[in-house]
C-alpha cells in the first residue's frame, strides 16, 4: 500500500517518458521497476534521481559494477529498506554475484554492525596512527 | 573518554596475549589498534571478535580484500561509528583505495541512503520480477 | 500480524474510554486509528502517549500545524516506521499538504540523509563560527 | 580529525572556485563552511552536492525557508550527524527560529521517535482509512 | 560544544528549581548531570522529560532497577548517543552492574544487531507459530 | 518474499542437520524457526550464528535468561527488524515476560530513544563525574 498513486498513463507526460526511455536505453531492457513509477509524481525528483543513479552506478568508473552494487546492497540492508534489499539483491545477482559472495556480503555487514556498536559502546579513542599526514 | 579502562599490562593475561600475537602474525605488523585493547577486559569478547574478523576479513575468499574493506567502510559510515570510519578508511587506503575510489564509495553510500529513504517514504510495492524462482 | 492483541471491548475499560473520548473530542472525529487501540493494553502507556501527542501536536503553538506534521513525517521516514509513514502522510494531507509539498519534503529528507552521511564519513570539523556566544 | 585533507590552496582549482563563488553569491556571504572545503577533494561530489543543496534549499518553493531548515535539522538529529546538527541549528537561527520553536522541534522529534518505535514494536496494522483512493 | 547555552543562574527560575529539587530528592544526591541543565532552556521540556524519567525509571515496578538500566543502555548504544552511553554506563555500574555483566550486555547488543540485519537482508517470513492467539 | 530460497531438503546436508539437531537439543523442542532455515544456504553462516546465539543466549551466565531476552527485544525494536520483533516477543513471553513487563520494556525503549535524540540535538557535554578512575 503506497503513499502516492502513479498516474494512470505515466508516459503521456513527456518529462516522465524521456526519463523512462533513458532508463530503458541505459539498461538495454524494457522493464521499468516500481520505484521509478512511484517517484514520477514529482518530475524533478524523477529526473534528478535518475541522473544521479545513472552517473554513480551506470557509468564506467574506478570501481567495477559488481563492487558498486554490493556496497549499495550493504547500505540498503543497514537502512532496512525492504524494496531496496529486493531490487539490489536482484541487481547484484544480475551482475554476477554468486551465492557464496551473497553469504560473504551478509557476514561483512553483520560483523561491521557488531564492531560499530562495540566501538560506540566502549567509546574507543581513535588511534593517532590513523591520522592523515600532510605531504 | 572510554567507558572501560584497559588493564595496565594487558599482555600479562595469557588469553589476551595469545590473541594479540595472532593479530600481529596475521597482519604482519606490531601495531595493535585501540579497539582490541579496549575490548580485552572481556577475554571471551576479544577471542570471539578476533576469530570472526580473521575469518571474514583476513581469509582469502570469493571477494577481494579491498571490496570487503569498502563494504565494511560503507556500513560503518551508515552506523556512524567514528572510530570505525577512521580505522576502515585507513585500512582501505592500506589495501589500495585511491582518492577517486574513496569519492565513489561516498557517492554510492549517499545515493543508496537517498533511495532507501525514498522507497520507504513511498512504500513502493516490490516488483514480482525480483522474486526468486525455484529451479 | 501484531505482537499484542487489543481486548474485545476496549472501551469497557473506563481509563481507555476516557482517552478515546478525548481523542474524538480533540480531533472532532469518531475515527480512532489503530495505534491507539493496540497500545491500550497498557493504560498508563495510552494515557501518557496521548497526553504528549495532544500537548505537542494538537495545542496551538509557535509552529503551525502543517509544519509540525511535516517534521513528524520526516522523522518517521528516517526511522522507517511503516505505520507512521502512512498515518502521518495522511495527516499531512488532511492539514493541507499539496503534492508539490510532499515532493519537497522527500527531497529535503533525501538531501539531509545524504549530507549527514557525507559529514560523518569525512569527520568534518565543526566550524567555530557555529558556536553560540554568551550575551 | 578528518578522513580526508583539503588541498592547501583549494581555490586554485577552477572547478572548486566556481562552486565556492556560487555559494558566496547565493548566500550573500564570504563564509564557506567546512563541509564544502572537505568534500572538494572530489570535484564531481562538490558540484553535484552544491547543485542539489541550491535547488532544494536555496530556491523559492512551496515551503518557506524556515520550514525547510527545520525538516533538515530534524533529519540531522535522527541521523546523529554532529556537524549537521551544529550547521543546521545555526542556519535555522539565522532564518528566524526562536528558542521556543527550537524547543518545539526537539519535542516533535522526540515524540515521533517514540511513537515510531512503539508502532514497530507492536507491529500495528495500517488502517485502511489511510489508503489513497483513485480519483 | 552545545547547541543551546544554559542560563547563568538556572535555579533562579522557579520551575527549573522545582525540577532540580525533585531530581535531588529522588536520587538522594546533590549532583545534577548536564542533560538536565541543558534542556532547562525549555521548562516544559524539562518538566515533562523528568516526569517521564521518574515514572519509568525511578518508580518501583515489575522490572528491577538494574534490568531497566541495562535496557536503557542497550538502546543508547544502538542509537549511538555518546552522552547517554556514558551516563547510563555509569548509572548501571552504580546500580550494581559487574564487569562481566557489562561484557554480556555488549555481546547481546552485538548479536542482536547481527541477526536483525541478517533477517532484514534475507526478508525472512515470520513463522505462524509466533502469532498471538485469542483466548 | 525472501531474498534466498531454502533448499528443498535442508537436512540432507550433514552440516545443516548437525546445527538443527543441536538447536532442537538445546531448546528441547522440535521447532526450527525460519531464520535458521533461511540462513542455511551458507553453512558457515549457519554454524557461526548458532554458535554465537548458543554461547550468548543459551548458556547460564551472570544475567538471567529473561533479562537477556528483553535486551535482545529492545535492540530488535530500535533496529526495526520485523522478524526479530516477533521472534523475541514470543521468546520473552515463553521465558515469563508478563503483559505489564512488556509495557515497561516499550516505555523504556521509547524514553531512551527520546533522551538519546535530545542529547544528540543539544550536543550535551559529558560530565567529568561519569569518567572512570584508575584504581
Amino acid at each position: 500500500m503506497p503513499t502516492v498513486l502513479p498516474a494512470a498513463d505515466l508516459e503521456s507526460n513527456p518529462r516522465v517518458k524521456a526519463v523512462f526511455d533513458d532508463i530503458r536505453a541505459t539498461r538495454k531492457s524494457d522493464f521499468i521497476n516500481n520505484i521509478w513509477r512511484y517517484m514520477a509524481f514529482d518530475e524533478d525528483l524523477l529526473e534528478r534521481t535518475w541522473d544521479e543513479v545513472k552517473s554513480v552506478m551506470a557509468t564506467p568508473s574506478e570501481l567495477d559494477p559488481l563492487t558498486k552494487e554490493l556496497i549499495y546492497l550493504a547500505v540498503s540492508i543497514i537502512n532496512n529498506c525492504e524494496y531496496c534489499v529486493h531490487s539490489h539483491s536482484a541487481a547484484a545477482r544480475a551482475k554476477g554475484m554468486t551465492t557464496a559472495q551473497h553469504g560473504e556480503v551478509l557476514k561483512i555487514v553483520m560483523l561491521a554492525a557488531k564492531t560499530n556498536h562495540l566501538s560506540n559502546a566502549l567509546q574507543v579513542p581513535v588511534d593517532p596512527e590513523f591520522m592523515l599526514k600532510e605531504d
